[in-house]
């Protein structure tokens, strides 16, 4: 049997050319980025290309730094303890407001900050799925120390008002985060546009390895570095060694995620569409974002009277991974299930099931799973308790 | 030209054996650690794989508490950060004793946190490069939150007392912390002999590719997590999506630098001997640690009338990779030069030069080294201002 993988805003498999380029990195030495010989000076080489490919892919201007991390969850946390000790504990700002349904990485660490006294407030999303941005004003004063929304939900694929969210901090001279990891490679990004003071993204969804992501910091803003150490990147916002194969591939799969955006946003987006139009065409089947509001690869379902993790069992007995947030097997998920925080039926809370496509998607796979789904609902409802029907 | 490699201690070539492993993970997919499919399952079973070798590695106890992080900079970040908001800013310690030849991902660290008013005692090296592990009774205190002095320093491979640093720390039940970066695959670790509370390494010396890392939790012991986000790992003192190909990398790393470790010891050892004798046979050239307090692969020579800078150069033009830490491109190196923290004349401050070699040296190699070294250090000496001869 050959499997379908549609999980791809958590995972995605290394693209061939990803491949290639970690290959040039086997069979000779690299050295520490700074080293006085040889085997510094090619790490320097592979290192820069990176760098500049990244400043393109989001249209950066050579005046911002961006720095290399292990990933978006460092990146946020660096932004977030920064904020903390720098502005907050030195009694120079006093909040934070976030989105109600911001990435874990941030979500955890807003709690963890409530826990050491720090004020949070939480923007609500409205009945599209969609961060309500007007509510920013209920809460944003100039002693505001950050606003993070990111751009692209994760789950639902609801893209943000970051424009709007983005003015709102402008007016009131208050830094802006957002967190693209979900974004980049869906949907145009382009730093000239916005102003957004903090960007993070991660590699894992970009068919890199996971294990390297990107802080962007705007001209003019500044950060205290969380991981100190030898300065391996020259804007010294991160210490220790540079980890080489993952900046390189990251550096190669930025600019496939450039190539390959006109393809995101329509072939994978066609296919996510049929995907959809099939499977709201069954009962009780809802796609809980509007079509215009998404990111063209995600779809995410709730799915009257089956539970996600049966759903995600029967999606795996015929070889096909989905995702459910609904399933994680940690009691501590902060985040709230999107259909009560949209205003539906609490009951849909545990029926979410996810689909998110990549460019290595096909049509027959997606017949597929139309078919598979189709089964699968009819299947589990027959099991639902009577009251539930 | 061939080039030869004499940098491993802060860089090292992929194992060829560690690049099959990451091979196995190109062409397939490979979920989120927890996902409820194929994809998930295969990355759990990798995971625990790389997870047992780590243990096995270090004998740790099965109630120990072995986290990846992305190197060892951020598992000591992850220490320092929760030593600093769970004990210090709690008021419920009040210190911390690091040597003063800690890597540099500590000694920055303890840097801004004595900016922050945290109160940090710095333990010296005595005469021969070691730390002064009797010095640590000047400062512990039960007060005291954190103990932290490297196992072997980097830099000249001296290996400290870290038997007698544990037992002062028992007796005062003050948590230890020792970065094993440069100890492991060196000189055998073993969890059950010595009572540590943390300890950490990274992959970047052990032939895996840079970025990753181990943070070692003694059972009972207790750490605030630094990076949180979505809990991949069961213990959950690390947030953030896994980073498969490193973790997988790392434990295939330390099962061959366990399984190299008595190579490492007697032939790597004998290769690094005969370099230095043939080498401090040249006049004005002594080696800084003594033979037996050294790790096996490392040798740090302080080389009268001969500037750092102009010997790498000089070495570089053969292709060789040698390394010295007094020619860092930034200002703010914190730890102190060797020579003088050694009691010896400050001149050699500018003059020391490393040799640190892996498994994959030869005796070809060394007797070329041996040939270069003797010519730079004669041509060199002829440009050396008059009154420095």
């Amino acid at each position: 049997m050959k499997s379908i993988y549609l999980d791809n805003n958590r995972a995605t498999k290394i693209d061939p050319q990803v491949v290639k380029v970690m290959e040039t990195l086997y069979n000779d030495n690299f050295g520490e980025l700074h080293a006085l010989h040889f085997a510094g000076a090619k790490s320097r080489k592979i290192y820069n290309e990176a760098l500049e490919k990244v400043y393109a892919s989001i249209h950066a201007n050579d005046k911002d730094t961006i720095t290399f991390t292990s990933g978006a969850a460092e990146a946020n946390a660096t932004i977030l303890y920064s904020t903390y000790l720098n502005y907050i504990l030195t009694g120079r700002k006093n909040s934070i407001i976030v989105g109600e349904r911001e990435p874990e990485s941030i979500m955890q660490m807003v709690d963890f900050l409530r826990s050491q006294g720090v004020r949070v407030h939480t923007i609500p999303v409205n009945g599209d799925g969609v961060i309500e941005h007007e509510r920013i004003y209920d809460y944003i004063t100039p002693r505001t120390a950050l606003v993070s929304v990111s751009m692209v939900d994760g789950e639902s694929g609801a893209i943000n008002p970051i424009e709007q969210i983005a003015q709102a901090c402008s007016k009131y001279e208050v830094a802006f985060h957002t967190d693209a990891t979900h974004a980049i490679g869906k949907i145009p990004i382009d730093m000239q546009d916005i102003d957004i003071s903090y960007l993070s993204f991660s590699s894992e969804t970009l068919h890199a390895p996971a294990g390297c992501g990107v802080l962007y910091l705007k001209e003019g803003c500044d950060l205290l570095p969380l991981i100190r150490g030898n300065r391996s990147q020259a804007e010294a916002l991160r210490g220790g060694p540079l980890n080489l194969t993952g900046i390189a591939s990251l550096g190669k799969a930025v600019e496939l995620a450039s190539d390959a955006l006109d393809f995101e946003m329509q072939d994978t987006k066609d296919l996510r569409d049929e995907l959809e139009e099939k499977l709201t065409q069954i009962e009780g089947v809802q796609s809980l974002v509007p079509w215009a509001l998404r990111s063209p690869n995600t779809l995410l379902l709730a799915v009257e009277g089956v539970e996600s993790e049966a759903m995600l069992y029967e999606l795996n007995r015929d070889g096909i991974a989905a995702y459910s947030n609904t399933v994680y097997p940690y009691g501590e998920w902060d985040r709230k299930a999107l259909p009560s925080a949209m205003g539906l039926d609490k009951k849909l809370d545990h029926s979410t099931i996810g689909f998110a496509l990549s460019r290595f998607n096909t049509q027959e796979e997606i017949e597929k799973v139309v078919e598979s789904f189709t089964n699968a609902v009819e299947y589990l409802r027959e099991f639902m308790p009577k009251d539930q029907k």
